[in-house]
């Protein structure tokens, strides 16, 4: 019998998920019945849910049958917070339009920090003249934090398009064309190296606060910051008085411990800080549902999924 | 007998090329007599002369054994109006830090352009939170006018970094993972698909105002120019009247008609223009002494000249 799917995420993109679910479905040749509200299934009968951290699904004790929770999001900490049924999958979502979207993010961050378009910008008449031009991009030392499924391909995209990256991650990974360090020592060799710091990791009881004042401290004078992975990583008065300082040149955030970040916060305004308003990466509903329809079909096959949470560690 | 070489370029870069020739000639083992200033050289006693189009070289009659003019610039239309020696090869720079600060210019503008970076700088508080995601690379077409030196790998970069890449020459070329277009039908629809334009052509008689107002108007709506090949390759007048009615978004250029560009230019202030000055790429004594003296090496060896001057076609 074809499993139960139910969709369980924001109602305004149900329209658009159930347009992309089915057209997945059928490409992919996976027999499912899809139901786009939660209220309008018997929990007792629901084979998958697919789910945010903020979506209208909150208690999981009626879903007795339950194969897998499959996340909507790549970060799952606000899921982890959830009273999850113990023995079911959590799948996170990794689907290749949010991928790609954050490899531009990041290439594009970078490369604004690197040749300092924003001096340029409205900037009126200049007396140099042809002198100044940035190093090149060997020349630049890139550090991510973070390896996963998004930092390695975002730190391998850096390193073709030339820049030295350097990458951290809690336990030892390996990336072509980038230097890989882990654990503590790693981390401070990274951030001394590193003229622009690219935040991925996931937010965990590790991460939170992991660039706390003293780490900032580790980077060298004028480095830039872009934070694409979770708000709580910072740190963020010891940031803004690196920033106030001069100690560091710019700040890029499209992540907030509060989110929208509140109008009144002071990164807004602050003449080093650029805020964006988490649009890094989004879930793709196009592509996101051909990466939940193939994960079912693993399921079903008796194959097992790929990128499920340990929720252990958090991610 | 070793070849006296001269050096006939900025008196205020002669130190840095003094101790950059003379550590590449003995990183090649090439010898070479080396004067940096023509006024300390017997003219007749010449073989090779390092120039640019504003040097203090003016008259060449009295070189009267020259084997080559090597140009430290990428674009010689202003050497091509000095009244050169016939016979003697004009061999343009082509050098791997030109080319990789080119690399550099050309994918970070684009990408600012693709994922409208400066709506976020200085923006202050914004009702939007997580909606606006920009397209993905993949979704966006980029045109690149002139495939080469700089062009082709700038091209052939931007393709690697996902973007559409409709690359356009006046004789047909090759360039791996970009859409190859030659000749006026080829201008067309690389114009008509371009939402982000790239100008890498050289300056010649049939490139001048080749961006006039009639091709401004075969661009997209919304459409982003970036210029780092040179001023003149620009009806100036068209872009601001296209720019001013909204039809172009942003034009952000390296180059103009008359550098610096002067104060009064309606560029430095109009909020759709960003203005850099002449820093796209520019000749690094290091790498460009370098590729100097492998063309003197080859000359000596009795082998041909790279990328020397086709003067007719005048690049």
């Amino acid at each position: 019998m074809a499993p139960l799917v139910v969709y369980a995420g924001k109602p305004s993109e149900r329209a658009a998920y159930e347009t992309s679910l089915t057209r997945a479905a059928e490409a992919e040749g996976v027999g499912m019945l899809l139901c786009m509200d939660p209220a309008d299934a018997d929990p007792a009968e629901v084979d998958y849910l697919i789910i945010t951290g903020s979506g209208p699904v909150r208690d999981f004790a009626p879903y007795t049958r339950l194969k897998a929770l499959l996340s909507l999001w790549a970060g799952v900490e606000d899921i982890l917070r959830l009273p999850l049924p113990h023995g079911v999958p959590l799948v996170r979502m990794v689907e290749e339009g949010l991928t790609l979207g954050m490899i531009d993010y990041v290439v594009g961050h970078v490369m604004r920090h690197h040749l300092d378009i924003d001096r340029f910008i409205g900037a009126g008449p200049s007396g140099e003249w042809g002198t100044g031009a940035p190093p090149l991009a060997r020349e630049r030392h890139v550090g991510v934090l973070g390896l996963g499924a998004l930092g390695s391909v975002c730190a391998g995209r850096l390193a073709a398009n030339g820049f030295r990256v350097t990458g951290w991650s809690r336990t030892e990974k390996r990336v072509p064309g980038v230097r890989c360090l882990a654990g503590e020592g790693g981390l401070g060799r990274t951030l001394s190296d590193s003229e622009i710091l690219v935040l991925l990791l996931p937010l965990t009881a590790d991460t939170s606060r992991i660039l706390d004042a003293r780490r900032i401290g580790m980077l060298p004078d004028g480095a830039c910051v872009v934070n694409a992975g979770r708000g709580p990583l910072i740190d963020h008065e010891a940031l803004l008085a690196a920033l106030d300082a001069g100690r560091l040149r710019h700040a890029t955030m499209d992540v907030f411990d509060v989110e929208p970040l509140p109008p009144e916060h002071r990164y807004w305004t602050h003449p080093r800080v650029t805020v964006t308003p988490h649009i890094a990466s989004v879930t793709r509903p196009e592509t996101a549902s051909l990466s939940l329809v193939r994960q079912i079909a693993r399921d079903e096959r008796g194959e097992p999924f790929t990128h499920v949470v340990d929720r252990a560690h958090g991610y």
